[in-house]
Order: structure tokens, then sequence, then C-alpha cells
């Protein structure tokens, strides 16, 4: 009880400390946060089965994490945290997902022995009610669609988590599932509903909001469960939702269980979903530590990157640097060094990085990826990273335990998901570009893929510039489309891939020969080289943002669709256009009158 | 040269009439044309090579073949065609696209002889501009959209005919190739560029006009030619586009040409394609008839087809009915009837009404799909186009020749193909679609289809009640995924399909078995069955027109990926939002500035 009484007094104080700091500046959100912080959910690890609990502070979203004032230019960040809006009915907001993400990652590397996570409400009749529509109707669009795009990389991460790292997740609805609430169950492996006569699964909105479900419903309910699509068009029309039986029947759910053997139930499926879990390597965690970036106006530093802000010109430079020291052999050395290890820090920093430059930074158009560092080092933990005994489950899911792999092996598996995760975050920014490789460049291992991530390529023609592909980049971090990005690359010729790493494979490969190879847009001399690029620069920033984000995601995913493709090009560009239709967002649109006594009114053309 | 004048003087009474027409009422654009018509375009047909010639009308915007007035309700449909514009260097509109539209569909049935065609500019210095920016930037959004549909469905039949009639297709770029003009030149099966130090091909949308290239140019870029992404990238923000050897470097174009050579290289090239096309069924061919039909205010009445409409409740019925008389049991059969046998004219008469309600009846929303008549000469057309003998290729280009055939089987594979195309139309129509059966109906043979491609199905629960699926729906009316519609529906179960075709193959199946066999979305009996349509019928038309749009285009194509489903899923998507987004449409966009001196001012959030 009295824990209870500090506990509260403590979020009472954060609260107070948040809209103090609020009051000077806009509150940039932080996108880092621990399971001693969480407000919303809890994680309970309890052997080899965790379960994860979702019960959100109605007020979270005015209690976001907010950084200390002034760390941002007023007007260049969005903030909806400073939005009065309740997050009643479990429903959620980017404060909430933050620390669902967190869990996700934290279960992979603080808990590797966790082989399946129950998911579920601390409520008793509301499993999770999605994302709260009063915030979404007041957010600025770009805010819209930077909440979808996290929101959906999350629900993502949960399947590769499933997919890649042994974890199995169990959507444990104890009540009712609405919108993105059962969307985050479409996410998970199972889905087991009470059937208490009343809880339902529902996507109402389409008939209640005027919007698409956003965070991969519709996809997921056709694409992942391959509901009949006439049945999917009934449910995704029926405000009120489908329970019980029908909701089996149909494919909504795998199954419907009475509120009194509801528990029960859900133990005995995690236990067995645990039980089929395929055999990966598995072994002692660690704990992530926090990035602590120094944050100015212009400029993000951390230890590894920096995020470098030009905003008058719109453009923005991300350096990463390579390790520095000793880097590690085997997997056994790269858990000694724990989270600090360079593989593991420059990735989350990276990956912060990215997440602050959407969400902070919505002005900045260009990125101009940049490396600097020894190239050996860069290439040598690639090499690790791919190796044989890197803790992977070798083709996908076959079940068999990796064989004689050291207890850390596990870390170097999941080094390696993280880096895809991030690379992945880089391929869905709506932001342009551009990789920069002079004589300081540092493109190897993991940061080669920067190289071929970017939508263009600038590669000075001097002594001493260097690319170097390596294993990783052979398939070992594939794309959201399942091929590698020098796959993408050469679509037309996937032997001209195959000809990059075997070049990569004899050593450096310098700029001449990288252009050869295919991995310049554009090989200047030094002469011709900075002005070159000072053009491009100005060029692409003087473009419309809107016609070159449709353009490069369409440019981006050429190839084989996946759920993730499917997700981000098709229901997300759709959902995007649907919330700037004044039939949504307008003043008589269904979105803004969500809660009002107005009906909306519509335009009926249909287009 | 009397005939030039006697010409141009029939031209010109024909706009005077269509003038004074439009003063009366909106006038509605006819999607039927005749090559002796065209104005924009001719057709010029040399054994197996056929040359198809572009020289648009500067005029031809406002000269569009248009209806008498009074068709249509006043403010239900768009009148793009009555605006003042002018199609400068080849640019097209609406009616441009009509006539190439009409040109390949009688390539197909009136020259199955033909094996290449050339397509190329009857002007000196220039290709194609792409479609009219003018008049693009007056049109409304529900316009822009229609247009792009209506064009990218004219591009994909391009491909399709050389999929499938072993037709290919050679552009001739004799000049400047820009924005829709390169993208026509995409849907080709070869592109030749003249070599003269000035023409290019360019994508300048994005940078001139802040919109994507929205006839599938982007998609095609990476997934047709498999242009390297970054090369793409840089071709699609270069306003001038590429030439000459670069172009041939960078896979936009296949060769380039000196003007001196360029007609022998054309020649030479056509005769090359042609000889290597995969032998088909071809024969003598038949003149396609006007459809004539009488259009009124709320009904436009076909011989096979009538589409009533509710323009307050916002819902049209579309009624198609069985043949009457004689079915032909063989090509030959079927030859003899030309254009007027059943399975040829009731299809363009489907294509034809759907065509209308698009682009006149913006305002209707749901479509009820409803048959009447005989479903075993539904059924036995049905068997006839899907037969051993009816004329198609095999598997995909095997280059063989299907064995003893009539001359005439052509004439069962292209009537097929037009089933094919009609049905993809219905497809991606933005409009809900509910198809409703009752005793009355006949969902067999082609009409089957209707069935399963509806969002939902009503079933009425009586005796009498029956649904006949044939070898036509067992994989030879693909949708545009690839797959059939039945296996669509079943992605969960291909088995599933396989199912209701063995339940066809014994005989026309009952409500009840239909239900069982899980072709109902809903089956309710006479008590029930009026009311439960009602309420749904109005409930649908109550819903968010966009957000149906996003939600069907999502639901319809699950599964596999296509060009297709990638243009229209994808691109047209992000083509929808940046067309509606202020910096392509707002007072200082970039596409409503086009040609004006001021510069377009942009919100630079991206997102």
């Amino acid at each position: 009880m009295l824990r209870t009484i500090l506990l509260a007094l403590r979020r009472l104080l954060r609260y107070l400390v948040a809209r103090m700091d609020t009051a000077a500046a806009a509150p940039q959100v932080s996108f880092e946060t621990h399971p001693s912080r969480y407000r919303h959910w809890t994680l309970a690890v309890d052997g080899e089965i965790a379960r994860l609990t979702m019960k959100v502070q109605p007020f979270g979203g005015q209690d976001a994490e907010v950084e200390p004032a002034g760390a941002g230019p007023a007007g260049d960040g969005p903030e909806p945290q400073a939005k009065a809006y309740q997050l009643k009915s479990n429903s959620y907001d980017l404060s909430v997902d933050i620390e669902l993400a967190d869990a996700v990652q934290r279960l992979r590397f603080t808990h590797p022995s966790v082989k399946a996570v129950v998911v579920t409400s601390g409520h008793d009749r509301i499993f999770c009610a999605g994302a709260n529509i009063y915030m979404l109707a007041s957010a600025t669009h770009p805010f819209k669609v930077n909440f979808c795009k996290y929101t959906n990389e999350t629900r993502l991460t949960i399947e590769e988590a499933s997919a890649e790292s042994g974890i199995r997740f169990l959507a444990a609805c104890n009540g009712a599932t609405a919108g993105g609430g059962y969307e985050l169950a479409l996410a998970c492996d199972e889905i087991v509903l009470v059937d208490d006569g009343s809880s339902t699964v529902s996507l109402p909105e389409v008939p209640l909001l005027g919007v698409l479900p956003g965070t991969g419903g519709l996809t997921r309910v056709v694409d992942k469960r391959k509901v009949r699509r006439d049945l999917a068009d009934a449910f995704s029309t029926l405000a009120e939702g489908v329970k019980g039986k029908r909701a089996v029947e149909w494919g909504l759910v795998d199954a419907v269980v009475p509120r009194s053997k509801f528990a029960d139930t859900i133990v005995q499926r995690a236990k067995a979903l645990a039980a089929a879990v395929p055999r990966v390597a598995r072994g002692p965690g660690i704990e992530l530590d926090p990035l602590e970036p120094r944050v100015s106006k212009d400029r993000i530093e951390y230890r590894h990157v920096t995020l470098a802000l030009d905003h008058g010109a719109r453009v923005a430079t991300l350096t990463v640097r390579a390790p520095e020291g000793e880097v590690p052999t085997k997997a056994a050395e790269a858990f000694s060094q724990g989270p600090g290890g360079w593989g593991i820090r420059a990735a989350r920093e990276l990956d912060d990085a990215l997440l602050r430059l959407r969400f902070h930074h919505e002005g900045i158009g260009l990125l101009l990826l940049r490396t600097q560092g020894d190239r050996r080092k860069a290439h040598a933990v690639g090499e690790l990273l791919a190796g044989p005994s890197a803790g992977r489950a070798g083709s996908a899911g076959d079940g068999l335990q990796p064989k004689a792999e050291a207890p850390e092996a596990w870390i170097l598996r999941e080094t390696r998901l993280l880096w895809q995760r991030v690379l992945r975050r880089l391929d869905v920014m709506a932001r342009s570009l551009f990789a920069v490789v002079d004589e300081e460049s540092c493109f190897a291992g993991p940061l080669f893929e920067l190289l071929v991530a970017a939508d263009r390529s600038y590669l000075l023609d001097a002594d001493g510039v260097e690319v170097w592909p390596g294993a990783l980049s052979d398939g070992a971090l594939p794309g959201w489309s399942g091929l590698s990005r020098l796959e993408t690359r050469f679509l037309a010729d996937r032997g001209r891939a195959k000809a990059v790493i075997a070049a990569g494979r004899e050593g450096p490969i310098d700029a001449r020969r990288a252009q050869q190879l295919g991995l310049a847009t554009v090989l200047a001399d030094d002469i011709d080289f900075e002005e070159e690029l000072r053009v491009a620069v100005e060029e692409r920033a003087s473009l419309s943002p809107d016609a070159l984000t449709g353009m490069e995601a369409s440019y981006r995913f050429p190839g084989p669709e996946t759920l993730a493709t499917k997700i981000f090009g098709r229901l997300s560009a759709w959902q995007n256009w649907i919330f700037i239709r004044p039939n949504a967002t307008g003043e008589t649109g269904a979105l803004s009158l969500y809660g009002k006594p107005e009906r909306p009114r519509f335009d009926w053309r249909r287009t």
C-alpha cells in the first residue's frame, strides 16, 4: 500500500516536472524507456513464459516522458503529447507504444530464455480499444502518419521476434478488442478471446471514424489470417464487431474460452507455444543501458552517431562511426562487452536518431548518410554477426539447434536482427537518403548497408576511398521485401549482387571498382565532387516533399511483396490519403466529429 | 484534297454540335469510337504488322465525342472535356486514350493476324508529352483518379495483348518522350528512341509538377524494366530526361538509333518481334459494332445489360442477362455470330456500363450485381470459352500452336480475354459491390465471376435459387493478382476453390449448398431476405466513401502481387494522396501553378 502511494506520488511529480518543462518550449518525446518506468505496461518474466500486461494510465498522454525544453527549434517538431486527451478504455498513444516496443526489445536482449509471451490487459472487461481517437483527431497529418508508421514497426517487430528469435506471442483478449487493439492481437501468433457473451473483436474504423485500420489490420486479416474477403468486408464495417463462435468460424480469432477457464487456458496455450518454438540459441541476458544523447537545437550527439541538422537547408547529416578499440571475434567476447559493444550500441543510437528525426524534425527533407573510421573493424563486426555460429536458426524455423554453440551465441543473432530492424526503419523513412563516400568513410560491415539503403550514392574518385561489403550484405540483413538490399538494387541481374559480394571477399573495393560494380550513382573527382553533391542536395531539397515520398516509396520496394511491404506501401498510402481527405479530417469529417453529437457530412463522390 | 476538306468540315460540324449540346447540360463522354472517327490516332494494318500513329488534334480536348445533352443528371458527372485546354505536343486527355483503347481492342478482334504493332508519333520531333497538364490541373479530384485508372487499364491491356494474344508492341519514340508518353512506351515490349542529340525519355512529374508519374511509370521502371533504383531515382528527378547511350545503359530504352536509320530500324525490329511471337490461334477478323445504349437520367439500357441508377439512395443496380436463342458449341459457330454473339456483346456492354458509372455517376457508392436468365446457356458459353480448343496459348507463351484448331478458334480466346479485362475493370471499381442471388439469377459461366468479384454476396434461401461455377472459374479468368477469384476467396485453403469447381461439374449448386461451399456472405429465407439486403444497402451507402475505397482496395487483392496490383494498389494510392495534397493542388501547389510565372510554395513537412 505504501509502495502504491509512493509510486503514485512519483508519477505525479514526474507529471508536474514534465508540465513545467513543456511551458518553456515544445516538449520532445523520448523513445527510450525502461520497464521500471513503464506507466502503461508491466513486463513479468517467469522462466520461459513472459506476461506483458497493458493497463493504460488515462493521463499517460499528457504525462509522456519528455526531455528538457529547448532541445528543438520551435515549430519543427509536433507536440501531440501536450494535447488534452484521456487514454480511456486501454486506448493508446505514442507513449504507450514506445513502452511496448521497449518491452519487445528487452525480451530479446535481457530475457533471451523467454519462448512465449502472453499479451493481455490489466483491465477487467477490455483488452484494448486501439489508438486514442481524440489524440488522432487532434494530431497533425505528419504526426498521424508517423504515429501509424511507428506502431506498424512495433507490430512487425513482434512478428520478427516470432519468426527469428524463437519468441511466440499469444494475445489473451480478456475483453473488448477494438481497432488497434485487434491489430495488436493480429500481430501475435495466436488470438484467444474471452467468451462472455459481450466481448468482441472489431475494426470499427471504417464505420465509426471514416478512416482505415492503419496498423496493418486490413492486410493481416486477409493476408496473414486469410479470412475470406467477403467476411472480412462484413467484419470491418460492423462497428460492434464479432464475438464467440462466429469469431472462430470467420478465422478472426483462434479460440474463444469462457471467462471461468480463460486464465488456465491461456497458461496452457502459452506453455504449448513455448514447447513448440523452433530451437534457437539462448543464453544469459544483458541489460540495455540508456543512450543519453546530447541534444541541442541543431545536433544530436551519441557515442557512435551524430545527427547534424541544417534547418535552413532542410538537410541533416547522419554520421555513424566505426568501432574503436578491440573488436570481438566470438560470441563470448561480444557478450562480455555487454550493451556497450559497438554492434548493439551503434545500432540503438542510429535507431534513436532516426526516430528523433522523424518526429522532432519534420521539416528535414534530405538525410546525408556518412560513415567514419576503421573499415577493418566495421567489417570484422559484420563478419562476426553473419558468421556460421552467430546464433541463427538456419533456414527459418527448421527447428534445429545450432551445433556446438557458445551459450552467448544468441547475442550475435539479436545484434544482427537489431541492425535488420534499424535498417528497415531507415528504408521507410519519408526522407530522401543520399550516401556520401569519401576518404574518411567506413561503409563496411553493417554500415555498408547504409550505402545500398540510400536512394543515391555519391562516391569521391580518389585514392583511399573504399567500400567493403561483407557476408552480412549477402542475405543476412534482408529488407522488408525479403530480398537483400544488393538483390533489390540488381533486380535485373542478381548475379551482379553476387559479384559485389565476391569482390568484398577479396578485401575493400576502391571507388572506381565500386562504380564498375554498380555501387555509385555518381562518381566524381576532387575537383567536381563537392560541387556536384552541393547541387544535388539543393535540388533535392527544393522538390515537392509529397512527390518525393511517393516516388521513394515506389522505388525502394521493387520485386517481391510481403506483409510488410503491403502494409507500408499499400495500406499506409491509402491511410495517408484518407487522413487528408475532408471526409475524415475536414470540419464535418467523421474523424473530426467523433464523440460529438453531429453526424459527419460526406462528399459522396467515389474515387 | 477534297476528302481532307470534307473531313475537316465534318469535324468542325461535330465540334459545333457538341458545343451546342453542352450548353444544355453537362456532356458525357462516350467510351465508344471507331478508327474511321479517330481524331488523334491512325491505325494502319499491313499484314502481320500494324502501325498506330499518334497525332493529337490540339483542340481534341474540346472536341471530344459527347452524347446528346440531358443524358445525365446535372452535377452527377464531371465534364473535364468542356475545359479550355489545348493538347499541344502530342499531350493527351481522356478522348485520346479512349481511341488508343479502342485501337488495341480492334487489333484483337478485327485484325487477329497482326503480330507486331509499332506505336509512334505523327509529329516530327515529339513522340508524346504525356497527359495534358492543364487538363489535369483543372480536373476534379475524382476525375483525376478515374482518368489515371482508365489510362492504366489501357496500358495493361497492351501488356495483356502481348502476353496472351500474341501481339508485340514496339514503341518507336521518334522524338521527345515525356511523362505519360514514356509511360506508354514502358507498356510496350520494346522501346527504341531516336538518337538526334536532343530527344530524351523523361518522367518530369516529380520535379515539374509535384505529382507522380501515375500511369504505372514508377512501377514499370523498377519492376518491369528493372532499372537500378538509384538510377531510377536520378532519372525521375531530372526534368530534362535522359537521352542517347545513357538511356540504353540505364535500361530506360532498348536501343537508340540515328534519325537517318530510324525508320528502317523500326521496320526491321517490328518484323523481328512478329517473327518471334508465340504461336497462338489466328484467323479472319470481325468488325465490332456500335453498342447504342439508350441512356436516360436514371437508366442505361443495352441489349443484355441494364444499369439502373437510384441517385437519391446512391445505389445502382447492374443486371446482366443470359444468352437467348442458340448458344454456340464451337468456335466456328461463335465466329458466325460475329460481334452480336452474346459472349462478346454482353462483355462489351458490361464494360461500357462500368465506365459510364465511373465517369458519369461519381455519386453512386454501391453497385448491386444481378443476373437474369437461362443458367444452362450462360454455363454453356463459359464451357466453350474455357474449352480445350478455345484458342489459348496453353501455359503462357510456350510457343506451341494449339493442335487441330479451327481458324476461328482465336475468337474464343479473345472473348475470354475480353471477359478477363471487363472483370478486372470491375475489380478496381471504387464502388462497393454486392451480388444479389435470387430465383431469377443466372450466376453461371462468365457471370459466375460477378458473384466472386463482389465484396459481399446475398443469397436467397429458396427453391430454384442456384449458382453454377464452370471451367472458366477454374483459373481461366484470373484477376489482377494472377489468382482466380475463387482462389483469392479461399486463400486459406485453395482446396475449397477446387471443391467449388468440382461441385459445379456436377451441375448447378443450390443456395444452401452454395453457402456450405463458402459462396454466400449472407443466406436468408424469403421472410428476411429483402429486409436484410435493404438494411445492408442503406448502411453501406451511409459510410465514408473514402474509407470504403481504401478498405475494398485492400481486401480485393490479398495474396500475390503483380505489376498490376502494384500499380492499382500502391502507385495509385500514393498518387491519389499526392493529388489531394495542397503541395500539388493547393493554390500555390506545383500542379496548380504549372505554366505560370510563380514558383510553387510547399509545406515542407515530410510525411
